[in-house]
């Protein structure tokens, strides 16, 4: 009998679900309630006594709820008895507020590593961190998983012309990942380079690499209200690009982010299954990739005292 | 110019409004907002640098977005130099998950202290606790203040006869303060008494001490459901009460508590303004007393470094 466990909590059970497939087990029984006044009621329905505990959870919208159901739980496990408490985070909220861009702010992203640690997590294994600083906001292991490989072999079926693509990071801040990609791609990078003129008066985009005719790619992490993602792509056809894709690790999606690629010139947008997409954020234009057997083979070598290094990269 | 600053986060703006007025000073600039995501946004807009900082938050529901809203505010304010951070929460959220009644169940109480002083908190300043137990989760100051007083001053304006009047306890666990009631009004006590003869038979409720004829006053530290007074309150009825009156401090009234009061034999239901009541709360049964110049004296004595213990009682 195994002393491995893992566990779903409420915000993505589908991944979780898929991981245990992957790995031949079973979910822990847990139940994840609420009281009549909205207080979170967790119980652990089976022992797991002197088990190595995975929790999966991202803490994605609602992130409050997902964070605070994912500290009790980390709570109820340790009084259980866990031998180690493992935290399985696809996506982690409050990634963005990882520094004092102002006098101030909160750094909410570290704030959430206190709060793991002080719950009492052991180890947390995260993908695509927005900023991969973050893992040294933790004093605890940190195993950061990254998409690139998924989201490129997706595009590799689709058996483009290599000379014809081009992988464009959307801002300054994501070169390294469009990099990575282009890499795997064995493609150039451009870059869309956004600048104020002067204060107050509306940015300037200009497409710092040759687009003309290609096939683009835009790779980012989060795609959130899809702003940023959506002016790129059009600013690419308008420059003459022939085609334009996105894709990115989280689809984070909210707001307006639907409509305005709906309405945009990306022809795809490839996402992965970081985050569960509501009903509502379904569309034929979204893809989504699955990083399931990403965090199974990432889940069973911490189990089994192995280097997950190889799966940095 | 002073180095008291009161900031008010989004749970009970009315209170803490009706603290600084008290106190003659202004509320503290700051804004909790939340971005397209749900992420939570804080902003302080005036300098705290070597203040002592009170910051005023019930977690009442939704619990989990008030709780993590006092978090990240305690790290703003944390890192915006403040000398001291005092965290005033008139309800303190999950307090009845104290400890763990069944196998594998958290303690949120308890990680919730953790939490507190993982974010920053120098001290706590609390009212009625589910359980006074609860000071002893923290291992920072924390002072405990209770509303039995402001209840009963209440009471003693109806100018009943001390004979005719009886304090009920509606549960074992609620006499050491039904007697505290008591002991202002002059008034005997009563406990009601609830049995389960055997598993799966319906509980008999059984009223020890003399309330036939006489007003009686049920006191519990939180309403929730209801369930618990307004049976409580009917069986009284029936047993020969004249009248009877409801009170507690935190009118969590959740799901079916005011249709339950409505329907009562409840004359009145007093309660204080640990927790803003919603529009649909707002009951011709339900009388609510400020608990702000309490808290305006304990923050005082706080500040000026004197003892708040003679407000414990
Ligand atoms: N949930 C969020 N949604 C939108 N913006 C955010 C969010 N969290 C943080 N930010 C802001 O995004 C900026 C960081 O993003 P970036 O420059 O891409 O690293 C900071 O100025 C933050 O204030
Ligand atoms: N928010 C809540 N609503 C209802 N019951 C709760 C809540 N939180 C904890 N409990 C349960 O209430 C019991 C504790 O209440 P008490 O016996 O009055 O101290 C425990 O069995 C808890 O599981």
């Amino acid at each position: 009998d195994t002393k491995l466990k893992i566990f779903s909590l409420n915000s993505n059970y589908p991944l979780a679900q898929e991981i245990a497939e992957q790995m031949g087990v079973e979910l822990g029984k847990s139940s994840v309630k609420h009281f009549s006044d909205g207080e979170v009621q967790i119980s652990i329905e089976e022992s797991i006594r002197g088990c190595d505990v995975f929790i999966v959870q991202s803490t994605s919208a609602p992130v409050n709820e997902h964070l605070m159901e994912l500290l009790i739980m980390i709570d109820a496990v340790k009084r259980a008895s866990a031998r180690t408490i493992n935290v399985v985070m696809p996506y982690y909220g409050y990634a963005r507020q990882d520094r004092k861009a102002k006098a101030r702010e909160p750094i909410t992203a570290k704030l959430v590593a206190n709060l793991l640690e002080t719950a009492g997590a052991d180890r947390v294994i995260v993908l695509d961190l927005h900023a991969p600083q973050i893992q040294g906001f933790f004093d605890i292991l940190i195993d950061h998983l990254v998409a690139v490989p998924i989201l490129s072999d997706y595009f590799k079926t689709k058996n483009f012309n290599p000379e014809d693509v081009v992988i464009v990071s959307p801002d300054h801040g994501g070169v390294t990942r469009a990099r990575k990609m282009a890499e795997r791609l064995k493609a150039p990078i451009a870059i869309i380079d956004k600048r104020r003129p002067k204060p107050n008066v509306a940015e300037v985009m200009n497409i710092v690499g040759n687009i003309e005719g290609k096939i683009c790619i835009l790779i980012d992490d989060i795609i959130d209200t899809a702003g940023t993602i959506t002016i790129g792509a059009n600013a690419l056809i308008e420059s003459g690009a022939k085609e334009v894709y996105a894709c990115c690790s989280h689809p984070v999606l909210s707001g307006p982010a639907i409509e305005r690629i709906e309405n945009s010139a990306i022809k795809e947008l490839v996402v992965t299954n970081t985050i569960q997409l509501s009903e509502e954020k379904i569309s034929p234009k979204v893809k989504q990739l699955s990083v399931a057997n990403l965090m199974a083979e990432a889940i069973s070598r911490v189990y089994e005292n192995k280097s997950v290094s190889t799966l940095f990269d």
